[in-house]
């Protein structure tokens, strides 16, 4: 596999006449890829049936004869004023019941009809017009699908698809949904579907199993409304197929929607996510401000590598400051470079920034690209021209297997944010706890889909906070070969989120674990280990077993217990805690563990071993002193 | 009186074939209270007119034959879903304006005559089938009034109620009105009654009279709510009558509601409030984390003895971790038997574990009961048992009235919530603080209701805080006999919300205490007292006086001044601050004070004296080692 | 010019029969001005088209008659309650959409034509009984525009005005406003006027163009809605025509409003600004809770004195604690004093306390008189006649020109607020940092319009963060002959909210500055100065320069550059950085710098020097000891 470059264009949005000077200018710098025209209806259609295509067909051809490959966007993020106009309810409602109008993107419910027919409409206009020949290379559908919270809608058109979804999945029987849901609780019985509503406006806290209930049906529409897309694609066009996904937006199954694509992308803004959406201490946002976290965007590489079946992209690479965190700051000089390398070092074919130019005007005027307003260059281009020169010479690749397995699941996600049952205990920050402290040991990870089927190969599985855990994955786990950690909560909730009518969790295979109670503990009173460094906090299960303990509390609780390969962990361990726990596994496992420098990380494949320093320092490591911004790069003896 | 214990019980929620089983156990644990019905609406009138009394009467009949004395809940609290379908604005409307809908509990305005109606119905129905004969030892009316913040609505049927509430107090004068709430401030007058509107929405704040009198209208509607229930149930059943309040739910008088009723309990979850509504500091919150605030559930305890008129009960006892607390660990090991226990030393006539068996299903799926979701026994049945047990060798008890009395009066509370001049300060939290400091002094204290009207026999009054002081009060506290506590803020306002015309407060009998000013301080700078320890923090007033000054600032400030047995105190004291009022107060009451460690409470009776250690740690104290959740009784030489 | 004090009294608030004596302690206080009406309607016009004057005749007669000045306010901050009767639609909506309904004030729509029909009615039945002859000594239109966050409405009749206005400003053309705000971005084109919303309920941000422009428009529209009642009252009257301004209240352009009238005052509430909208550290809000930021009302004279040009009053000055900031202490006393010749130092005209005595009722029923609810003296009343007794004795006063400028430009502030950029920057707070460094100089200093053409006489011209560079004020900055200070952020914007196509920001004239790159950065985040205290904090410019560099941080980024005396600065310097940039221009200006003690601040006039002790201590300073409140004042020797 060849390792490529791109950009994010927006040709509406400049002169005409300078469209062929930024092809060249593209070329020139190393591009391969240019991705376009997914916010462009509103030019492509200026009224209702108006179609004007020619200055997109003008575009596509500029950018083709530079010698650029185009990614073509599907327009429907952003349907036009008109729109609005013939589908005065497309949009979704908050969970206060407001409509999310008109005036930014993102701006329709997924489960509107009427939209979902008009979004089918110009997807195949366009697959018509574009499709056949070679003009474009790969195709992305709509943008960052959930962004801006946009997955879940409390509209009345979701309400009526809700109750459509219920009554197939509990086959149109009103009792059947009682039961499993535990209605008679608060005498919440239903007498027919049609009285049951969107699990918002209640006195107090919903059923959770009404919750969860409707997260997964939220998640379904998305998959629905973006399978559509492919299926017209797919009827008038060969090139591969994307979605460009956003960072920690996991509102919808992104494995599901993934099974329709070729490739999975998805969009890095380490600066960004730092300041926004990691959760990091202020200290570690100071230290890391113009670096980004060292794990959050790897995670999320392994995580589309799973996604795209092997096939990912970063179709949307921060370049300079952003508008959209709370602070913005410039990226560390070599940063650019740095984020390129590490995304080529988890397997992506391919890197586009956005955006090539910075736009003078609108939401995000003050996001940087990797050209100035004025056309001069911003420092990201120079990095990106580096980066194209070394990958000139560093060959091909070829895709490979961790040692270690991952699992992340997005049910379990919603199942966490539906009952943390501690406040700030959510499903993303236990398993990101888990890679980081993976990464520490410096194990390069996969992570898998919770329908993995096949564990051969890795020497570790580890399987954390799967609320819900289902007979197939169950089945797959319990014939894998390697250490397999499940808990806290694994099997806690049965399918329709009630909890086992036998002890909790339902026996694992040769592990017989009970869980006697459950306690959420506050975040200050860490519970210390026995025998090492670290804690549980937040969380811990009382069990009840006959399993070795491996770890436990300085009081004397087990919190890790292990039955041949099978493991359980009962509490929510820190930092220390988990190291020891990876540790300890991994001595299980054979694997060795190489202790990673504060900042430092590697990252192995069969051909490749990378090491990145995150620090804004100089870092000493066994391969060497690495610069701030440091990358490492040597091929693997076999 | 005897003292017993009971539990709380589902009967619709388990499989019929385990009811006898289950009540056996019951009997077995030493539990004589068995309460049910509360939340089954549902399934005894599945559909509109459908009764279905059969499960409910074979349920009865089970528990009664095994010997157990069933408490029935009337199961206004949670409305079926078809009660929507009949009227679809019954709900309360939040100050925003929005609907708290189906879905959950408490789903009604306490307004809406449509559902006054079906509530009347349903409850005659019961008290028709269950009220003659002696199946049902005790009656519960609806659950927790209040909880979820559900007393005030801000509806069209609350606004209408609200209008004739008004007319009626103002004898229809609406120039009446307008002058005692001082409507021409900002041309606020009405010209008809019809005009006046809820006080949610404005523009600022609205009159702070117009607030209070909606608060007090609020308060009425679920008295009168409740006396329609107590009305049916009387008409056919000679069983006492009994609400089960919340802890810190203070939206509506509660006294008021107790006078109908025969008995009054309440639902007592220490570690829950400890988490949310205790408003300790976070080291406290871990210090207490496993025990709950060494002082909340006492003063509650006190507070419905006086609403029950002695005849007082829990009806809910936390058995375990909660799920609705911000976090839930697990009590203490014997920290159920203490609760149960502190509940006894107070007075109560009976504790009931809530609940028998921890649900699998719903939204309290993660709240403790006394057996867990398998049927296992968990943690708590074992320490009730060990109370029954106790409790069989105890004896019985006679009621007797503590030598201190305090006031708590909810219309000072809801005067201080419409106008706390200061941020954060309560009326709730000023007289649990001298509580506290009343309980770390090793006082025994009545909690008395502002309708007393004969202090004889206490040695020392309390009355902090009283903004609006009644006639009747004002009169029997100028009889009492022992040192009467005034201040800060009593009598500030009138029945109007107006400040008295003459100066602040109005002279107390023998006390001329004259207000010149009032002003509100930030809490991180206390005011030091002269010659003690503490300070003034968050409020003081400027008092003019020829009276006593009994403490005073380092600044020379007058804080407490008394002349003859009346004190006026014109600030808010900090802990030591209350801690040296106190003891001035006793020393002038010749009342001793037995100074109590850190955690640990006494509470003394005519027959009995008990020691309570509320640590984690061992304690020291004249009766002995205490260890953690420690409990010491003896019997009081007369 | 004459100095002068008064007092804002409600006659319609208390009986007739003490209007008298009322007016009889006023003149006898030393008070020369009384505000009367400007909450009056209901009483005025108790119901519709029926006028009751008599009240108002008798209550001016009175005080006419004890030799008081009148000043009246017209009464349309307060429309009665029947008025919504005949305008139900007549209020604002908030950005959620929710009505901000009756029972407050200020409760109306500023593009509601029905209640601009009924408020110029009301107006007009007002002057023309009161205008002609000479009872009103002067006149004041509604009250506190913009309080309580009223300017801006998302009404529907907000948005017929904002499309009318959008029509008016882009000639109607669809495909000019499209253009101008960058709508192609996500497809944001219009087709028609028609289908411009206002920008709120968006799915994410709006186009920044878009709020911009609605800023300006909700401005325009206070705007309009004042010019209305000062052509009616000009009909009739040759009275000057003030209103009163609220402090740090910016949602329109008081210079604007201003322009149509003679008078500019506004309302000082020192502690509760401190408290409420200072923004200051905790340290520094208990270091001046008792007598207010040293800086913050200075500001705000000195703006009204450009707003009034030159014609200034304190409308409302506190007198004691008021209500509604978080904490409401007691000033100090000698504070009102104080505050009262501080405001003399700025160049007041007049003073009035708000309010004469305290109002036993509704809201303000905390808020302190000059006299107590029972009619005793407060302590504000001693200190006002002590001003009047020292006022006797100063002479009169001419206005003079300070040495420095510093620009304030409402348009400037909607522009940071639209788009901060980094969390927490606002250019209030920028432009009030270096207001306060300026002081530390111990400068006096002339705040300035953004129309401002001629400079002359001004040895420092301070011009931060004017997003949008007009070309009158870029042509009379480049004329001025003292040194000019400009940046950061400035002319980043076109009028249309746009980035400019050349680089940022344009050239400056004789000063070439490339802004090619704009970060924002933790606050927690200092960069520090190179040979200076001090630091860069939350915002930076990379700029590209051949100018000198007067600034730079230590690791060698330039800060503050210059070309002859025009200077640029491309950071948010924090106070030391300030400090230092303020000495460096006063050396390039050569305007001599006299550091103020801590709390101590100068003012200096043509004719008149006066130093301020705003500490709780005594300070020494080179005109000797001031006392705590401490005022000293001397005449200059010319």
């Amino acid at each position: 596999m060849q390792r490529t470059l791109g950009t994010c264009y927006y040709p509406e949005h400049w002169p005409e006449d300078i469209w062929q000077q930024d092809a060249a200018r593209m070329v020139a710098a190393g591009l391969t890829w240019v991705r376009i025209g997914e916010f462009s209806w509103s030019r492509i259609e200026p009224t209702p049936g108006d179609l004007q295509w020619d200055w997109l067909d003008r575009a596509i051809d500029t950018l083709v004869s530079a010698g650029l490959k185009v990614v073509l966007g599907t327009p429907t993020a952003t349907p036009p004023r008109w729109m609005v106009d013939r589908h005065p309810d497309m949009f979704a409602l908050d969970q206060d019941g407001k409509p999310r109008g008109f005036g930014s993107r993102r701006h329709y419910c997924f489960s509107h009809q009427g939209y979902r027919k008009e979004a089918r409409r110009i997807v195949t206009l366009m697959a018509e017009r574009y499709g056949p020949g070679d003009r474009i290379a790969a195709w992305q559908t709509d943008n960052e699908y959930g962004c801006h919270d946009t997955t879940v809608s409390y509209s009345d058109a979701a309400r009526a698809a809700f109750v459509r979804w219920l009554e197939t999945r509990y086959g149109g029987d009103m009792g059947a949904l009682n039961a499993a849901w535990g209605n008679v609780f608060w005498s919440m019985d239903y007498n027919r579907f049609e009285q049951i509503g969107l699990p918002n406006l209640t006195v107090t806290e919903p059923n959770p199993a009404h919750v969860q209930a409707f997260r997964r049906f939220s998640s379904d529409q998305v998959v629905s409304f973006n399978r559509d897309q492919v299926e017209i694609l797919r009827a008038h066009s060969d090139a591969p197929i994307a979605h460009n996904y956003m960072g920690r937006v996991t509102d919808f199954d992104h494995y599901k929607v993934g099974e329709d694509l070729e490739i999975a992308s998805w969009d890095s803004y380490p600066l960004g996510f730092l300041e926004d959406r990691v959760g990091a201490s202020p200290e570690k946002q100071r230290r890391y401000a113009r670096q980004g976290d060292p794990d959050f965007q790897a995670f999320h590489h392994d995580l589309y590598r799973a996604v795209g079946r092997g096939r990912w992209w970063v179709m949307e690479q921060q370049p300079g400051p952003v508008n959209w965190a709370p602070y913005n700051p410039a990226p560390l000089p070599g940063m650019v470079r740095f984020w390129t390398w590490e995304a080529f070092a988890h397997g992506a074919e391919a890197v586009c920034y956005f955006r090539w130019r910075q736009a003078p005007f609108a939401q995000e005027q003050l996001h940087a690209g990797i050209l100035r307003p004025d056309s001069a260059e911003a420092p990201a281009i120079v990095e990106a021209r580096q980066v194209a020169e070394e990958l000139a010479n560093a060959g091909d690749v070829t895709p490979s297997q961790a040692p270690v397995a991952l699992i992340f699941d997005y049910d379990a996600e919603w199942a966490w944010q539906v009952q943390p049952h501690g406040h700030g205990l959510t499903y993303f920050d236990l398993v990101l706890e888990h890679y980081r402290a993976l990464r520490r040991a410096g194990l390069s990870v996969d992570i898998v889909a919770p329908t993995q089927s096949d564990f051969s190969g890795y020497a570790l599985i580890l399987a954390p906070g799967l609320m819900h855990l289902t007979d197939n994955l169950r089945q797959a786990l319990a014939k894998a070969e390697g250490q397999v950690l499940y808990g806290p909560r694994t099997g806690a909730r049965d399918a329709d989120f009630k909890i086992p009518t036998s002890p909790l969790p339902p026996a694992l295979d040769g592990l017989e674990v009970v869980v006697a109670a459950v306690e959420s503990i506050r975040p200050d009173m860490p519970l210390p280990l026995a025998n090492a460094d670290g804690a549980v906090t937040g969380y811990l299960e009382t069990v009840e077993t006959a399993a070795d303990v491996l770890v436990e509390t300085a009081a004397g609780q087990p919190v890790a217990v292990a039955a041949a390969n099978q493991v359980y962990c009962a509490g929510w361990l820190d930092g220390d805690g988990l190291d020891h726990l990876v540790a300890t596994l991994c001595a299980r496992a054979g694997l060795g563990i190489c202790k990673m420098p504060e900042g430092v990380r590697r990252r192995q494949t069969a051909t490749e071993e990378f090491w990145f320093n995150h620090l804004a320092e100089p870092v000493d490591t066994e391969v060497g002193t690495l610069p701030p911004a440091g990358v490492f790069r040597r091929l693997r003896k076999n």
